[in-house]
Formats: C-alpha cells, structure tokens, sequence
C-alpha cells in the first residue's frame, strides 16, 4: 500500500485525527458542581472583575487556533475549508505531540482578507494565539500584520516564518561548523514569497553582510523596481534584499557567483552543478523545493558543496517547521508574551541550532531530528527568555 | 472549603478542563507521513472532490461548536466573552464524558446579531454541529432560526430546548405513573422567555389539551396582544398559548386553578400551597427556578402535589439538561442529519422518559439520574431513528 492508500485508511479508522478531552473528573455528582453548576460561577465572577483571570481559570493560556481558509494548502492550492481540514487537524496534533500545546483546527468559509482578520479577532477570547495556516500569498501578509496589531495574542503565520526559522538555524550551525563569521557571509536566494521574503528577512536580521534574490522577473533589483509587488518593494526600500553591484548576467547563474550561502523556495532543478562550483568556498546550499529540491543533494555534494540541507525526509538536514512551531508558541504561550516578534523568531532559530552540542555536528547533521525530545523544550526557552527581556508580555 | 472555593481550586489546578489530543500515533517518521505530509494531500484532494467526504476523513462528523456572546450567562448576565469560557469549557466535556461527542468551545467578542449567525457560518466547515449557550434573549432565537435555515448541520440552542426537552420527559413519565392521559392535561406556567416559551411549543407538541401562561403583564391571553414581544404574539397566533376562558383573576393564582400541571422558569416562591390545592387531583409540579423554586417541593408535597420535579441538585427529580444535549446531538451526528427539529426534540424527551421502565417509576423518581448510564444511548437511538425515518439526513 503507497503512503496515500495507507494515510486514507488512518483517517478513515480513526475518523480524522483530534479529540477533545476532559482534564477533569465528571463521574459523581460533586465532580459535576465544581466543573459545572453551581461552582463554575466562582471562576467566571473572579474573570469578570479581572479579564487576565482568563488565563488562570481557563485553557486559554495553552490553546492555539489553527486557523486556515484553504486558499493554500500544501501543494495542493485553492481546495477550500473543508478539504483543507485534514492538514490542519495534522497540524494541531503536531503541536500536541511536539510543544504539548493543544490546538484546535478553524477552517474558514470565507476567502475575504477583512472577514478573515475580523473573524480571528471575534475568536480571540478563547485562544491563547493564532497559527495562520496555508492562507494564499500576498493576503496572508496583510492579514498577519493586522492581527498582531489589532490582538493582544501572539498571531504566527507559519507558511512565512516556520520555514525562515529552521532556515536559519541551518545557517548558524553550517558557519559554526566550517569556521565561517555570519557577518561575512553573501546569501543568494530563489523564491520572494511569503516564505522567501521572510527568510531574507530573517537571516538580514541574523547579521548576514548581502543578500540577493531572484524571482519571476530574473535577479532582484532597483531598476526594476516598479515591477515588483509590495513585498519585494519593502524588501528592497528596507535593504533587505540588495542589488548585486557587479552582476555579470541577469540569471540564477549571474546570482550565484561568489555567494556562500544558497537559500532556494522555488521549484525543482533551478540550480546547476557549475553554479554551485561558482559559488564562494565550502559553500551552504539549502535546496528546499518540495519534492523536487532546486538541486538533488548528490549533485550539490560532488559539485564541492560543503553542505546540504532539503525539505525532503529521506535526506539529511530536513528543514522541517515542526522543529519551530511546536516550541515557539509553547515559549510564547508560557512566557504570557502578547506577540511573536522578530528577536523572537531569531531566538527560536537559536534555540533549534544550540540543540546540537559543537561537537555532534557534522555536515550531514546541521539541523536535528525533528524527533529529537531536546527542540521544543530548548526553543521554548530561548523564546521565553527573549519575550520577558524584552518586555513583550501582557500586565498582570 | 465551599463548592466555589473548591471549584476554584480545580480550575487552577487544571488550568482549565479541556485538552485536545491527538486519536492517531505521532512517534516515527512513517507516522508523520500518514498523518501529515506527504500522505494528507490524499484526504484533502478527495474531499476537495466530494465535499461530503469531510465526514469520513477528518473529526468534523463527532465535533460541536459550543458557541456564546457572553451575554446570558448561568445566573450572572452579561458578563463577556471571556469571564463565559469556563461554562462554555464545562458544556464541553459534558458533551464528551456524558455522549462521546467532543466539543469545543468558542466564546465570540461581539453581540451583534448578524455578525453572530455570520461567524457561526464561517465556522461551520470544522464542525458537525453548533450548541449555541447562554445567548440572552430575544436575539437567541431569531440566531438560532436563521443558523437552522442556512447551515446544513443540526443548530441547537440549549437554554430554549434543553429545559424543554426534559420537562416533556417529566410530564410523559407523570402521566404514566399517574395514570393520566397527555392530551386530557391543563397546564399552566410561569415564564414565556426562552425557555418557557420552547416548554410551550414541545408540550402542545407533545399533545396537551390546553396550556396558560403568565408573565411580567400577567396571564398571557389575547386581549393584551399589543403589549407582547414577538415570541409571545407568536405562541398565541400559532395557539400555543391558550387564553383562559373562564378565568376569574388575571393572577398566578387564577391561571393555575383547575390545571393538572404546573411548569414553572421563573423565579423563587411565586406559587403558594394554595394554589397547589386549587388544582386538579394529582398535580404534578416542575418548578425549575434557580436556586430557588417556585414553590419548595416539601411545601408543594404538602398540599397535595403527586410529583415534584425541580431545577436542583438535592431533591428528586432533578430537571437538568444534561439528560438531553449529550445523547441529542450524538444521535443526530450518528444519522448524519442536517437539522434537529421538533420531532426529534419530542423524540429525545420519550428516550428519557422510557429509560425508566414502569416497574422502576415512583413519584420521586419520574426523571433519571444525570448519571445513569442508559441514558445518552437510549436518546441518541431514539433521535437517530425519527432523523432517519423523516429523511432529515445529509445526501451522499
């Protein structure tokens, strides 16, 4: 049986894949008058006198909304709420099994980004942050942003940073591996979406010295800035993304030449060995096209990559969310942060590269195991600790 | 300790009552790829087909939406969305331990009407049914009737039909042990809100001969139709609500003399012994006001009562809506039907009638224990099979 047969029988026996269950007793009548009628009053009376108490009496304080409207799930496109429902019962499980974070999935009838953003917002009083999910580019964006400055909760979309993050964390341990100083490293990357623009983001913020990007319209860069879109435009006025100074050709090749660092979210087979052999010594290529990497691991290797990270499984240096996720929001959530901000996200990154100790690295193990009981635990600390230093949680 | 500072305690403790766990394994690679990618597009790509075999694939078929605005709540009022969640949590695992239905709870920061129905809609295509709580009234039934007419899943509002629901049982189970018959009854009640006037319509359903009615402008009848609000005006256009014909004193008093049963939603001490003993032989009593009844059920004994039910916890007969939500919705989710109307309501209050057999019927016990195990299945069989027999199920 293929892992599609096999993942339909598992749905279908276990009629989808989340339940919700009781923390408490309810067998005896006295159970019953302290969870519900009459007692249950006292916890609500202590919460209308004090909205925060919400978080003291209620699972709020450890509930994440999954919230989606299917525009974008997985390779799969504009499917709708309902089939989108799948990824995002799988998704809430990932939360449970890896932050011991309950989530509950919300798949949206409505494909209106102020509905939406509306919507979040009347749902916020029973969650303790929101995990956007597979919600099309560029209004996943917009809707983002409004919500972490209209909410008093952290809001993630996980599509833009989830990726970013692991990124990232693949990127501190390679440096840390072939002696490379961040501040010196030159970053080419395929792909200015929702993901891509929040990896050049990120790594920027990581301190790396220049970043280049190609999309659709060939090499990024200020000359063709009317025939951008908004979010490359803020890349490009926010110096984020930089214009190559003497690029030779206007192609993934002309990119390349002489970066140390290759960052790909695009598609399959966009990257050539001499590319690669162009590139700066010991070169990090992290090819993370799905299935299809934008160059296959063995080809990269024996064109002098010194390492290879994917989104694939079955390769070494997975770049998977789950590694961030999980332990990001369990931070957030326990720290009582009303936010999930950029140092935050920096901090997450850290988190998940400081799990390999100096000595366990090698080039085929710059990124744990996604199974590896250490991430979410150690992720959760590190973003815990940034959101109490820097003040982002809410009054008491 | 009291039961509000013991409750307290259970509610810190737990921080809060309800978790969401994974139904399917999540420890190995192999796991993952069933669970999510790559083998979840699989599910989604054959609900994206059939929009009807979200059912088979996902949660949504066992999953209610425990929804509130936060205006109504317990005896506390409109205390907010927030200071609700631990009711709301509370009518969850309800659902789960009493009827094996999960549930979750969704507490709205808005109390528009329209935006109300407007979210519940957008919410619809994660769950299998909506259980709207503490909603105040009248907007409460003009939400629910819309929601019934435009979603294709069962909408129930528990504070109008729940009480109603359990009260029909009452009256079924007195007339047996008693010996009378339903359609030879009078009734006569106090309160025509929501849930008096849901009691109303399920007793007139249900087959009784004739049934008055008092409220804030004394006993209902036709020559006061321009003082009622639209629930009243309707129950006495659709005579649902009978005016009295030879009634001597528009009082309490008037309107329950003669009658062989007294429901009472109102409020404490409203009926007198007196007024028991100018009944029909045999009265038959539900005072249901909270905490304190219409009448106490030793005085209502006293003067003659046949059957005393009540609201409360410490005296037989305790009329309490968790004999009827559980097994309700899990009936109406097993039949896969699109609607709960009054057939099937009618149909829940005979499950809970006849899981006493008439050997066990005694006058302290015409209603079952809350934790009597029979119940929620004989219920949810009871309602399957009028779901079924009508064709109130979705197509396939």
């Amino acid at each position: 049986m293929s892992v599609y047969e096999e993942s339909l029988k598992l749905h279908i026996e276990n009629k989808g894949k989340i339940e919700v269950i009781s923390k408490v007793s309810v067998k005896t009548k006295e159970d019953l008058s302290l969870a519900y009628s009459p007692g249950v009053a006292e916890p609500c009376k202590k919460i209308a006198a004090n909205k925060n108490d919400v978080y003291k009496y209620t699972a709020k304080g450890n509930m994440v909304a999954v919230i989606t409207d299917g525009t974008a799930v997985l390779g799969l496109g504009d499917i709708g709420p309902e089939a989108a429902l799948p990824v995002m019962e799988g998704k809430a499980i990932l939360f449970k099994e890896f932050g011991g974070v309950d989530a509950f999935p919300i798949c949206l009838d409505t494909k209106d980004t102020e509905e939406i953003i509306r919507t979040c917002k009347l749902l916020a009083p029973s969650f303790g942050g929101i995990n956007l999910e597979d919600i099309a580019a560029p209004k996943c964006v917009e809707i983002e942003r409004r919500l972490i400055e209209e909410l008093d909760i952290p809001v993630f979309h996980d599509d833009q940073h989830g990726t970013a993050i692991v990124t990232t964390a693949a990127v501190i341990n390679s440096c840390k591996l072939l002696g490379k100083n961040i501040s010196d490293l030159r970053v080419s990357m395929i792909g200015t979406g929702s993901a891509g623009s929040s990896i050049a983001r990120m790594l920027k913020g990581l301190g790396v010295k220049s970043l280049y990007a190609y999309n659709s319209k060939g090499v990024v860069m200020q000359d063709k800035y009317d025939k951008y879109r908004f979010l490359v435009k803020e890349l490009l006025d926010q110096n984020i993304i930089d214009t190559p100074e003497n690029l030779e050709e206007d192609s993934v090749a002309g990119m390349m030449k002489g970066t140390d660092v290759f960052v790909g979210v695009s598609g399959p087979d966009m990257v050539t060995k001499d590319m690669v052999r162009s590139m700066n010594t010991d070169p990090i290529i992290l090819a993370m096209a799905n299935p299809t990497p934008e160059i296959m691991p063995e080809d990269a290797l024996e064109a002098g990559a010194a390492v290879v990270g994917t989104g694939r499984s079955d390769y070494p240096n997975q770049v998977n969310n789950v590694l961030a996720f999980p332990g990001l929001f369990k931070g957030a959530l326990e720290a009582g942060a009303t936010v999930i901000n950029d140092e935050m996200k920096i901090a997450a990154a850290y988190g998940i590269a400081n799990v390999l100790k100096e000595e366990e690295l090698r080039a085929d193990y710059i990124i744990p195991s996604p199974f590896d009981e250490r991430v979410a635990s150690v992720v959760a600390e590190t973003v815990k600790k940034i959101a109490i230093e820097n003040n982002l949680i809410r009054k008491q």
